[in-house]
């Protein structure tokens, strides 16, 4: 059962954000989906949008400038939530903001507290899709993925281990490489436990190592990004798919940062490589 | 003086938010300012974007979806916020959304305790051009002017009270006869007092039976706007306009809302009707 928190007519579309009791996480989940004008009875592709560190599907629903886009392309485009919330959801005991509620790192937990709730990959990779598909007219034989920092991960990780479900995977600012950055080994030492050996397949470069491929990989990366150099590092993405022969088209923006000026700035050209993969 | 809180590359310019001391409202008040990418020394044209009720600067700044827009035409865009703000500032006794603060109602208040600070229409026309000609390289001699529900009403009413400085004028739903409709009379009566004489010069529709005119005027507005029989009421505008020689397009927009879901869809049409006008 899923109930429509709010339906607005937008780009001739209809943008919408739901609510549903998850199986998967334990908790209601909200996410947003944007449906372009279309003829009756017909399937349309479908874009999913994986947010960053702090986000909610309202991020990318209000700042992401995606829907004249995905109207002029025919595309729906989806955006979850990036973690289980609620009372009796546990948080970083610290409070802080990338680990916990909006930190979900697009894993299934295993270590307690967390394992009962943190179970953001099924509900991505299974859950919600079927959701989806069960109630609006999406082509599961279309689709792709895209996402931002922490969602770009994400992306990265679920198209690389789905290459037969996803036609196009791209990703604004990802962390390309958790296990070797501050962000990704604290999120994954506390969902995933001290085994180094369970992080690699949440880990896009680990995975291009083990032997994940993809037809193409799209990037765009802001020079001026502040998390650069120490969590993003697009440079050992670089080096795993000139390793695999993976072509990786990496755009580094100069003077871009990491925010939503700069996702808003380069969406509809991603939209375009999907658009022309998804057709 | 003018401090700058943010400052961000997005569409090839730099998105700013900016705060000064404002001698008009006698507080400080912020806005926002994109600047496209242009030549050394080129002075560009400039929209002021006035908001509804609610709003600062940051609603159209995060959700308009103007800047692609912007860029593509080299148009400067200006966002102030809808009122002054602070501490000391009175705001509405039972702290209702249509009076006080974020809903200055472009007027120079005239009664007590309004009349200290609540002077949009000074800040709006004299204080914050000054202020932008001061700091960005701003053509005053190509300036257009547009808003969103009180601040279509804005737009409306300075654009007709400076046919010589605005080459286009358009709003989003506007409020075109506030003097007629339940939120305007409350604001007018409230700032101007109940001297109905005075808020003829702050009511679209009485400017134009008073003379004022306007070489064309773009007004979008969704149909399924919630205020549009109580509040808005186009059909005002455009007997006004009929019996003015005013060309009014009027675009009565089937299943759209007041939102900016609504303003987002129809942007990029008005900033190439304004653009046309300003080149």
């Amino acid at each position: 059962m899923m109930e429509t928190l709010s339906a607005a007519k937008a780009f001739d579309g209809v943008q919408g954000v739901y609510r549903h009791a998850s199986a998967a996480t334990g908790t209601d989940m909200t996410f947003s989906v944007f449906i372009p004008a279309h003829e009756q009875g017909e399937k349309l592709p479908v874009v999913w949008y994986l947010s960053g560190l702090t986000c909610t599907h309202a991020n990318v629903t209000e700042k992401g400038e995606y829907r004249a886009a995905c109207a002029k392309h025919r595309l729906i485009f989806v955006a979850p939530d990036t973690s289980p919330r609620g009372e009796t959801v546990p948080d970083d005991p610290a409070g802080a903001y990338d680990f916990g509620l909006g930190a979900g790192f697009y894993v299934d937990a295993t270590e307690d507290p967390w394992a009962a709730n943190y179970r953001m990959w099924s509900y991505v990779t299974q859950e919600l899709p079927d959701l989806l598909f069960a109630n609006f007219r999406a082509d599961p034989k279309r689709q792709s993925i895209m996402g931002h920092s922490m969602g770009g991960h994400g992306a990265l990780t679920i198209g690389l281990s789905h290459p037969d479900r996803f036609r196009a995977v791209s990703a604004f600012a990802p962390i390309v490489a958790p296990s070797q950055v501050p962000w990704g080994q604290k999120a994954l030492r506390g969902y995933l436990s001290s085994d180094e050996a369970a992080w690699r397949k949440h880990d896009a470069v680990a995975l291009i190592e083990d032997g994940a491929r993809l037809p193409g990989l799209l990037v765009d990366q802001g020079a001026d990004d502040q998390f650069l150099e120490q969590e993003l590092r697009p440079e050992l993405l670089r080096k795993a798919c000139a390793g695999a022969g993976i072509p990786l088209t990496l755009n580094l923006r100069p003077g871009y940062d990491h925010s939503y000026y700069f996702v808003s700035t380069f969406m509809a050209h991603h939209l375009a490589w999907h658009a022309a993969r998804l057709s």
